[in-house]
């Protein structure tokens, strides 16, 4: 697992080999087994395949292009109304376990970032007719990679932690 | 690694035996693998461990009151300056990478909510000193574990998942 973790890496770059039914449900499965604030679970998904919709979903923003490549793009929602505090961090665990699980199966996958650029969050909306009461937090391309990336050498920066009081060394460190 | 992530529950009570230091790193190395947007990894942390520090974090809100137990309690901390529109997302995903980790070590955690709430970000500000440039995205209580809880049996929500636009149904649904 920790491996794993590690070995996640954005992908921006795939093969034309379609993604099985049954792993975009785990990916799915596995988005939903995150934890929420009071299990308020406000995250709704939408699994899009269809070229011209990934093709205008690639348009969106400069950084969006994988999009048209990737066979499988997820849209991660959120309803506000099911915890207006908390469905940010509800909504991006989700995700984060939907990268591991991609990962885990194989499949590289990319977070394109939605929220909070109101123009990319209306074109989601317009292009995959989400409705109002609910938000847009990002878009997942998902698929076979075309590209290998490392996993990183070393993630962990000693000065971004701190022992028992900010700015206390930390003991391992 | 789609067993542990379902395994994963939220865990609220602790044995008094502590949890090793290589643990705690092993905990941080992975939130630090999480994705950021545009890689600006605006994440920081305080590990904490002294009994008096960890009451004070148990009486900050109702739900906090694991941290009195836990032996290790860590703090998730932010830079909005690194990127104003993605702290809470980056930290979060972070955050998730720290609790499957945790699992993957056979410890137990929780996700203990602190933003967006401003007395709780206060106190937890006041508790670890924590300087007014940094956001605190929440605490998260680790530890091994004194209950067991079973993984999730069926996390799946056919209803959460729409197929190419909001709406639809998902064929494999």
């Amino acid at each position: 697992m920790l491996e794993l973790i590690k070995q996640r890496r954005s992908i921006r770059r795939y093969t034309a080999e379609p993604v099985e039914e049954s792993a975009v449900g785990a990916l799915l499965e596995a988005a939903m087994a995150a934890p929420s604030a009071n299990n308020r679970r406000p995250w709704e998904f939408v699994v899009v395949t269809e070229a011209p919709l990934r093709q205008a979903l690639a348009g969106i923003h400069r950084w969006s292009y994988m999009c048209a490549q990737a066979p499988v793009v997820l849209a991660v929602l959120a309803d506000p109304d099911a915890d207006p505090d908390h469905w940010v961090e509800d909504a991006a665990a989700a995700t984060q376990n939907l990268l591991l699980a991609a990962t885990a199966q194989g499949l590289g996958s990319v977070w394109v970032a939605v929220h909070p650029r109101p123009e990319r969050e209306a074109a989601v909306r317009r292009i995959l007719q989400v409705p109002d009461r609910l938000r847009v937090l990002c878009l997942v391309a998902v698929g076979h990679p075309a590209e290998t990336r490392p996993a990183r050498r070393n993630p962990y920066e000693v000065a971004k932690v701190h022992g028992e009081r900010y700015g206390r060394p930390w003991v391992q460190s």
